[in-house]
């Protein structure tokens, strides 16, 4: 699997490449897939459904790896908190932690009741092909958090912030909880067919510079390490959206560090790549045009184009509205750009 | 004005401090002072309600500057576009900019349309003590197209990214007309009393590197050179929320790099500092604790407690939901913390 081998930077023919939030609604595919399940929930939980989305970007993109389509909200959702997907609104979670008897009741085996993840992981994994890679996923416990004290997505993270400022100790209950089943969560996923696991920190931008590190990056880490320690031989890739300005702080034990698009792809190299595995970081809205696709890949590939240890990725997802024929164009641009 | 002498790197008795959007909700005198408007336009227009907005925080929190109330939606207004605030909602412009033509009729004499801000501008010149400094603004020529493009605020910004990957050059006719416009507006501010002026990128972060410096930082520099050109002894501010990663490439005739919360201080420090004063950059939901301010506020004064040059601000805008006794301590507490 070339995806593997760069991750572990052991050299490869080409930049392996794969897409965040590849098997989604800008897929006709996807959308007829989704089509079939009673709600977004649902979806999530019909494991043969799930693995129909997770395999469509291999068939359509020629992309090197696939992630398990699933959503980061599954955790809260299965340690007992309400989740409502409802259309062109984003996540709502109408009840929201704010006390301690609100953490304290979230369920501790919420790991035990995501088999539908795993089971959709074993079909994947069984229909793959052995050259392509499967990538499990969760949320960062900050991530997660500020969904679940903000009682759904946010502008500014008021509600999560004023926590983190003003009650620390109980926001770090919450992300030490959280951290415990994301391990439990990310193992499970691995031992049922993941070749490599990535976390995603959406809105480590969010916090500044202290913060980012004491309330997302110290449990990350703290996750990173425990899958490391017990699967040394599955890479471990961390992405925190944001996190461009504190890169020389970056530390612990991981494999890939996924670069956001905020961030020049020559300045995570020269502070990072002598430590990880690179991934990213195209601006995704460059898939508009292929002009502008030609124009990003090439200028990745001058600072990454002879590098073993990097994976071409955009530096956030895709978005609903772009075109299946230019991620196809990209992906192809790629694997010849990137050519040794 | 110490302010001023800050912004030129003249020593000071203490650092100056003064807060974005510190006229604003989050105060009862300003909550009592816009139900006097039929509505946030009309706010805006009305010259007295705008200087009184302006003149509360220096009589509440004893800032060193008044920043005159005023929304960055007043160009796009009085370039003939229809703008409309609804409560809780944010700006709606429900005729965005799409073609060549839509930018032609935007109006070239929008400058002499603005003089309600002038005359508030001038009450409020009059109304200060002679060492509090008043700062004109306006928003960025990329920013104001993010509003005009999208139709309102967004989260993706995927209407104006798709402009700027597809039909650069139309974006760019639009920016060049905007900068022509803010840069006569801020002559004008100027001549009405405005002691410096700062241009709000506000979503210049929205941008990966090449595209920032592309499409907001070429106009802001242009604005910037245009005013120190024919104004040498008002000091130019610009503030880019999210241009942390960018740093090592920022240039241009300004006198003021306006720091956000997201990049740390020791960094703009090491990049910036022997080039330009440094304004910023406490993160704004500190204002949530006391512990947090004072915590926050020590950690500046560590890298800039004793440099001449720095002006101490927040990242970014107070927020409706903060208290004004807890910004009255801030202040304060910078005040004492800084004196040399």
């Amino acid at each position: 699997m070339i995806f593997i081998d760069a991750c572990f930077k052991k050299p490869t023919p080409t930049a392996p490449v794969w897409l965040m939030r590849q098997a989604g609604r800008y897929l006709s595919e996807y959308r007829a897939t989704r089509a079939k399940a009673n709600g977004f929930i649902d979806f999530c939980r019909r494991s043969d459904l799930a693995a129909e989305a997770t395999l469509q970007p291999i068939e359509i993109l020629g992309v090197d790896a696939a992630i398990i389509f699933s959503d980061i909200l599954v955790v809260p959702l299965e340690m007992g908190m309400r989740v409502e997907f409802a259309e062109k609104v984003g996540p709502v979670l109408p009840d929201p932690i704010k006390t301690q008897d609100d953490i304290d009741r979230l369920a501790n085996d919420c790991a035990d009741r995501l088999e539908y993840v795993y089971d959709a992981l074993k079909i994947v994994r069984g229909a793959l092909a052995p050259d392509k890679a499967l990538i499990g996923f969760a949320g960062s416990p900050w991530t997660l958090a500020t969904y679940m004290i903000e009682g759904g997505g946010s502008k500014t993270y008021a509600t999560a912030k004023k926590m983190a400022y003003s009650a620390p100790d109980l926001l770090h209950k919450l992300l030490r909880k959280l951290s415990d089943a994301i391990g439990d969560y990310l193992l499970r996923q691995i031992d049922a067919g993941a070749n490599a696991v990535q976390i995603f920190d959406s809105w480590g931008g969010a916090l500044e510079k202290s913060a980012f590190f004491e309330f997302s990056w110290h449990y990350m880490k703290r996750i990173a390490k425990r899958v490391k320690s017990e699967r040394a031989h599955i890479p471990v890739i961390l992405f925190s959206k944001g996190a461009g300005g504190y890169l020389e702080a970056i530390d612990g034990d991981f494999d890939v560090f996924g670069v956001d698009w905020n961030t020049p792809i020559e300045r995570a190299k020269s502070v990072l790549f002598d430590r990880y595995a690179l991934q990213g970081n195209m601006e995704p809205a460059r898939l508009y045009s292929k002009a502008a696709i030609e124009a990003g890949a090439c200028d990745i590939a001058r600072v990454m184009g002879k590098e073993n240890g990097y994976i071409f990725n955009l530096g956030h997802g895709m978005q609903p509205d772009f075109s299946s024929e230019n991620a196809k164009f990209l992906v192809d641009f790629v694997h010849e750009t990137f050519a040794r």
